[in-house]
């Protein structure tokens, strides 16, 4: 089926002023090309984004059928130039929020498939939802293996994946880190790839630290999940702090748009709870749409 | 009634990527206080837009009653930070297109109420509208009567009041103008009580100009519509350039967003042909909402 023969829903929400294009595809019907997802998270051409989130059947879409006998969803998420990623953290609450809200899941648990694997989200109707994020692997150990250039200031970082690729580096002060304009430089490449998402952290408190992250393939934005969990670990390491039985350990990470908490158990799994709001939901004008699917 | 009683509608449009979020308000029944103005136009945390512009009848809103026998329909136009403005050129041929494609007028002229006056639309169902704009005053002549300081470059300017105000300044280097990321500040304030939209202009070619501009309210932007009739009529002024009887002026002003036709005739009507999108519609999450119109 041609992606203009029909009306394309759409819905626009954010977690923390990480946000997102929504569009409904349950059966999986929709050809969305990277340079019609670049245009729908065109802030001034288009409705404007940080990413996309489709919502398909896992059953319905190639990536997600091997999931499909234990998530109904997949969440096929796209960086704003239309590049495929694995996960967004806050994408996910996003998602799980739209499942809820359409009727197509009930609160509880809600197993959500994406390209990084299996994510479980904890959703009530009127609390931040909570979701299981998986382990992180600190490829680098818990010392600085990396550095990060920005302009002419070289700082060491930390390496951590959380399904996606992240470079963790210590400031002094936000602002000082640069107007991130361009995406950071990593070194050695080698470590990443596939790109890198470069989280900038400074001290608030006990167990509470303050970011701001480049994410590949968005620049600048004002959240991100994965980035958060990703800060969180490297932040313990570096305090020397590891989860004892029973006793999680328990981060606030915040953020140009908001605050997220963060745990990590004893297993090492990390949790993270924060808002997940629907801004508005419509159709896209087809005539728009015809073009944009085509540019 | 209450703004958060009902579904409220919306629509996202633009003009050569100046955007706005549409409200159908036909009746004159929501109440948007500023500070929901400003949610609403939020790029992130909203829908994300230059401005809004709320659709009102004439007859249903105070502004609009000495114009309610001419024009059945007022721009309610306000700026991204809540403001009330007069009037913004690329956002009435937006507007002009949504009461087509709304089914609320036929093709042709179409006159729209605005707080700087009546505007009329040439429009048709597939060619880009056409606005009349008016006349333009030029309160300083066709002299440089003003200075306009960008960090600690102070430039000549000249002074164009389409119904809301302008400076114009003439530049070798549209980059070499400035981040703009600031208000450019504009002496002597007394020539501008209410602020000022200010234009950065280059020579492309015969009659053929680009610029940039920085929008009182809404910072730089991708493409301002009165801004692009005054740059015409201070680039024909220093061209020393003047339309006879028959024979307008036609200009082409590039901007970042897209191209717009700006004429000016023998009596000093100005008009401005340009696209006008209409990217999706919808409604607004009523919680969502609930919270923007207290906040």
């Amino acid at each position: 089926m041609s992606s203009a023969s029909r009306p394309v829903p759409f819905l626009k929400g954010h977690g923390t002023e990480n946000d997102f294009v929504i569009v409904p595809d349950h059966e999986g019907l929709l050809d969305i090309p990277p340079a019609a997802v670049a245009r729908l998270c065109d802030r001034r051409a288009g409705i404007g984004g940080d990413g996309l989130l489709r919502v398909v059947r896992s059953a319905a879409i190639e990536e997600g059928r091997a999931l499909a006998d234990t998530a109904e969803w997949f969440m096929d998420y796209r960086n704003a130039d239309g590049g495929v990623a694995e996960m967004c953290g806050n994408g996910v609450r996003v998602f799980a929020r739209y499942l809820l809200r359409a009727g197509l899941v009930k609160e509880g648990l809600v197993p959500v498939a994406t390209r990084a694997g299996l994510r479980r989200v904890h959703l009530t109707a009127d609390g931040d939802p909570t979701v299981e994020m998986g382990r992180a692997r600190l490829p680098g150990g818990s010392g600085e293996t990396i550095t990060v250039t920005v302009g002419d200031r070289v700082r060491p970082g930390r390496q951590v994946d959380m399904g996606n690729p992240h470079a963790v580096v210590f400031v002094d002060d936000l602002e000082d880190a640069g107007p991130l304009t361009e995406p950071p430089a990593v070194a050695p490449a080698s470590a990443y790839p596939n790109g890198v998402n470069v989280e900038f952290v400074v001290d608030r408190g006990p167990a509470h630290v303050a970011m701001r992250v480049h994410e590949r393939g968005s620049g600048e934005t004002r959240s991100c999940g994965t980035g958060a969990c990703a800060v969180m670990v490297a932040t313990a390491r570096r305090d020397g702090r590891t989860p004892a039985p029973g006793t999680p350990l328990r981060y606030t990470v915040d953020l140009p748009g908001g605050s997220l908490v963060i745990t990590e158990d004893v297993d090492g799994e990390i949790t993270m709870t924060g808002p997940a709001e629907i801004v508005a939901e419509g159709v896209l004008d087809a005539d728009w749409w015809g073009r944009a699917a085509v540019r």
